[in-house]
């Protein structure tokens, strides 16, 4: 498949080597290895079975095309490794192998374990956001813009704020994330442990502990909210780079200009323009954040699995998930550099706050003639002034003073003041110094 | 539109009766009311005059037809809903109604105060559903049934432990949607609290305390992650009862006959086919967790918003948010009923158990020969006559006993016990106890 | 619900009219009345015996509140209406009523009836969204504009050619849906005509045809297929209104002000700031096109139907159906408008073409380097002066005259023509008249 | 990544093979080449070049791993693609490389060209369905079995009219592919062949031609309707699959046991349990097809694309595209092994035939009592007498010949011939053979 030129490019490039057949295959091994230990402590089998295992097996090189080809076969890829690993083993070792598990015990704590340096990951990269984030609202708690709702020109703000927004995304997506639990996965055939009693919720645990993972209240073989509550967490988080991403590449387009990505060699260019510099790293993170929402769905709609095992559903959860930790940890590498490169131009922000002739000031405005002219008056004159100065490209302040029903009843020093946007930042600073203490929590 | 008899019947019909035109015309009046007297708190109003608005507007007979009719010109039902409010005002009145706040801030405010007693009567349902849970656990902590993988019989497990896989998918639903926080939005046109400073930010934290709603660490016209925590959390309680309705619709099948749901007049039956008891319940309950997948989806799609407001994508958050809380509580009903009425058969569950002549006891029989006849040998051997007990319909025990390689070698009496279910439960019911610890915290 | 302020908004108020309770109450009965009168033509009822429950039941008031209740209990609106329609018969044509069919054929076979007008009312739209397309782009079909890739400008288009760009898509999905057929449904309890042996195909057609409906190979109560190609054709159109109400969203920001949707009363207007003029319709646009492609994610998972008879995944697609039909149409009555009465600003086009000094000209002038300076340092030359223009606000032919590569080399004025806009525009003209002949075919 | 465990087992592995890496840069240069042909043949470079081209290029070994890095920083692989081809050329021709092309325009007629052959494995595929369905048709037309509704025995049918309607849904799907069109994609970089003037419509048009692509009326960068109608169609065709192997897995279950999937060494075993043959290719076809509807949720979602380049909208689209193509081709194979192998066990059919003791045959009875009865007390009576077969465990013509309300006034023989189910099959064959014709057709 072309993956490696269509799907890979999304995500993370480090990640993308730790996360690979290898590392499948190790989290199956480590997963038999640490259910045939705490056997072993048990009493289950006799002492020294499992570092004899371990040492056979860790040094066995298990035969990926055969895995491969096994799993269509057997319906998962725990089957043919399980197969392999017992034909590996000295004949006296044969039986102690994979003793009370099914093959979704192995697949599903072996995705937890590939997940687990994930989520560090993850973790660690939206610590960087924030740093990156808390930087900038810093340096920008007093620079005004406008702001823009349905993307048309409303009022002013400062970028710190709305970096404060994106960063409170963030992290809220991190928090979300940070209680995420990763539980093991044991409970043999149909979930009860058959043959174990109850050894095997002991066996249960002691492996949780053994391998780190989070200890579940039962077996969870069709009980996937886990799964759930891990796909929507990593989904919550592709949406607030995503809600980044797009917030930057509105306010990159050329006629805007406020931002800018951080230049790179190679980065952004055109095969064709040679004078353009694409956000690529806008479209990259929209890019894999649609993609992990397709995942999503494909996760809500798996929750519901039959009886003991899933038919399918279960089967279908694999790629999604995976891929959508990678995607996420890619579209949060380059949400990192994003922020800590960012080019703010202050100055482009200055020039378009005077794009509507101060139009934009029509509510301070409307408050300034309430008193004076009434509530309703005041809201129509405000409009008014507005169009006239939008379509004579004259101040507002302007527009006002020379309306038939202003002229002489308002100060123009007034009417100067309630237009400059610089005067009418609201609470703009003391939300970043919320947001602040709130991200620093 | 035929809303009435094709999607609500899957939503709860008290909550439908609650959650109306007038409940959220009164929710948007509860904001503004709110606003205005913490703003008259704050001296930003004369004394008397949010307790003035009151009585005007608590008295004032809304359009509602009006209200529609403005929505798709304003863009959202704020619009038009704080037009009627101001023209209903006397004079004086009207310059203090809807200070400082935008539409969204009234919507999404209403739509939280919407949503607060759907989350508490999720809450509520969710307890009943585990309560019942609870009752039928006790019940049937041994109760003898097949499990099932792939839906093909696979080992004997107990009725006790699938309730508890049910009431603990519930339950982990229930702890977290009790997680799920309902914001109140309020920060003006783009978010700032233009012209109020850092009153704004104690304007939105009064009126959270005021309406018993969270407060925001900033106002979140544009980071949805709330939504998105909320969306996804009523997602997952679908998907906890679509397991429960999928096996009980399995379980329910003619051939298997192991549950039923509960009779009530008219409930179920067929229009063509009077011998027929339709499992409608679960299908009501299925139809209504697919249909709130699909506004899940919406939601993750939306978390993005461009700037200070979305162009579409907060407007396409409305109905699906709502409609989700209420088709889950419809589902949920249903699943308490479901849970608190379920007719369990346990001679259907023997029957079923013999119905591959103890085939299913393949495992035991595996473990009973490897030491004889060596792990491999077990294994083939064990299926060997498990098909020849399918094909001659014979027992499972004797099948085995007349296998060339097993006769003489194993005594009858052990192979009769390792080919009886009830004696190989393994853990089942350690994890009824388990389960019934955990779902009591 | 809420619905008539939140869902209802989004879509055709005309259409909400005609599709509603007592619309589907209708078609179910046109679709029993016809069923009566197939099986008498063909002896299998007295003569006028058809007519005679035709009089009683057009005349009967169907209890719409008795259809709701009855919903939930019988698990859809067929068994209700069913019931009421042989309460309300004389006993001696109770035994004609509702004979060979099950509750799915009426349902539907109702939702199709219903949705037969509204298909006709979307060709319809979609034809005068054509129209008003056609008239635009042979307006505009040598207005200058700047195309732009990444949201960021690139080279010289001309709006004709955009203009035929949403025209296509909206023809390709008109031509689409006018494939879509809505087949009757007639099959009985289990699809097979149970007790009418051959007879059965003979009254499925005969319906079909009395209705208008179109005649399917089989009964398709668990074959989807057709609902998926109607759910899709209706997301094709909605996708193809939303890349309209994007692009118009786009240009109409406060920056780049090429075209503003067209004014109305009450239009667009900000509850907070009266200078704004809110592009509302692309919001709704793109409100209903994202709650379509919700409905959508439903139908593709319902596809797929167990046995004879959907448990649940039948429906989940009522609603999600005719939803997304109404959606649409709402959409496409935005749209319609949007491009009849576009303001189109072909000054702030020029303007903006301007916005880069020129620097999007990058390409031709890297062609008319290239066989002086070579083909990399062309590239290489146009991308450093175009970085010079930006960063010095000068104009780009200035730029590249002073570039120390360039200068002397190439004529000053083949540098101005390389860099007009207007004379590279490519096949744009004759684009647009390969669209119109398209459109037109 | 573990894509070759965890994605690619569900996938077509002869079309892994050809659909890899090497077929995507073949599939690049391909599209390259065709345009220098068509340029060169209209003039627009020396004759020759292009030949040239062709020879340097085949020859050439493209650096994979250079391109995957590079997509990274470009945005799309035709960015390092391009790089790569210009620098392998000599001087003299990299000037006619790429001429008048975009990115998009290499990847678009790439995927195209990638998706060519795969479309004609899908329709050769679905017609080995068809065939195979013909034959289980033909064999089965009168293997009576029971119908069942919402997972209830409802009505006897025959098998053959269940595989009608696999192969009905199957073929609908096989004919709306066959209809889909794969359009080259060539614009140049803002879709109007900037600087080629009509002579780049003509290129558009040859170059479909020489590569076997459809024609589009324009470039379509961002009129994503084809990637609409191909997604959904892929989408279809794998609805059609998922409906095949959801029934087969139903029928399949150990207390059902109509069917059975061909048996195959290794397939379909546990690691667990050696008595279980797993309906392993169902639970693959599912799983496949639930990771294509997350595909094509993706897909919808990215139609509407701004102005002339999607920013991560277009780029969401490759792996979701290829990968459905992929997956269905998987599950089709699935699906044509299943149909070709399928194990039908009407003894089966028949047993479970008499499971509610005849209580099926309600319908009927209810026919035949209703002439003497009445019509309630028909329906009444059949519906008592079902319960007290049910109950009872005798057959139900038995327990209708001693209901109170029947004994003596219906003929025991009349009663024995309306339940039994043989007799009872309506139009069953009639629908075969219309079936048979419509798929012959």
């Amino acid at each position: 498949m072309p993956d490696t030129l269509l799907r890979h490019p999304f995500m993370s490039q480090s990640a993308l080597m730790q996360c690979n057949v290898s590392a499948l295959v190790e989290a199956m091994l480590a997963f038999e290895l640490a259910l045939a230990e705490v056997q072993e402590v048990r009493g289950a089998m006799p002492g020294g079975t499992s570092g004899a295992m371990r040492r056979v097996l860790e040094a066995h090189a298990f035969d990926h095309e055969a895995l491969a080809a096994g799993v269509a076969s057997g319906g998962n890829v725990a089957i043919p490794f399980v197969k392999q690993g017992r034909a590996a083993l000295p004949d006296a070792l044969k039986r102690y192998w994979h003793m009370g598990a099914t093959s979704q015990d192995v697949v599903d704590s072996a995705l937890m374990l590939l997940l687990q340096p994930r989520l560090a990951a993850l973790d660690a990269l939206l610590g960087r956001c924030r740093t990156a984030a808390l930087a900038l609202m810093q340096a920008h708690e007093q620079t005004v813009m406008v702001g823009r709702t349905l993307m048309q020109q409303a009022l002013p703000t400062t970028f710190g704020v709305k970096v404060a927004h994106w960063a409170i995304g963030l992290e809220q997506a991190r928090r979300r994330l940070a209680q995420v639990e990763l539980p093991v996965q044991f409970g043999g055939a149909v979930g009860v442990h058959s043959g174990w009693d109850t050894l095997g919720l002991d066996f249960m645990d002691a492996i949780a502990q053994k391998l780190g993972l989070a200890t579940p209240v039962l077996p969870w073989h069709t009980d996937r909210l886990p799964i759930h509550a891990l796909g929507t967490a990593l989904d919550a988080a592709a949406g607030a780079a995503e809600k980044l991403a797009l917030d930057v590449a509105l306010l990159t387009q050329t006629e805007v200009g406020e931002v800018a990505e951080p230049s790179a060699p190679g980065m952004g260019e055109s095969s064709s323009m040679p004078h353009k510099r694409n956000p690529v790293r806008c479209a990259m993170i929209r890019g894999a954040a649609r993609q992990v929402h397709g995942n999503t769905t494909v996760l809500l709609h798996a929750v519901a699995q039959p009886l003991e095992r899933g038919l399918g559903e279960w089967h279908a959860e694999w790629s999604p998930l995976i891929d959508s930790a990678l995607l996420l940890e890619g579209a949060l590498e380059q949400a990192a550099v994003l922020l800590e490169g960012l080019e703010v131009h202050p100055e482009a922000m200055r020039r378009n706050l005077a794009a509507t002739g101060g139009g934009i000031m029509a509510e301070p405005v409307s408050r300034l003639l309430a008193p004076v002219l009434g509530q309703d008056a005041a809201k129509r004159i405000s409009a008014e002034a507005a169009e006239t100065a939008r379509h004579q490209g004259i101040p507002y302040a302007e527009a006002l003073e020379e309306h038939a029903e202003v002229r002489g009843r308002i100060e123009a020093e007034a009417l100067r003041q309630a237009t400059d946007p610089a005067l009418y930042l609201g609470s703009s600073q003391a939300q970043v110094h919320r947001a602040m203490a709130w991200l620093g929590e």
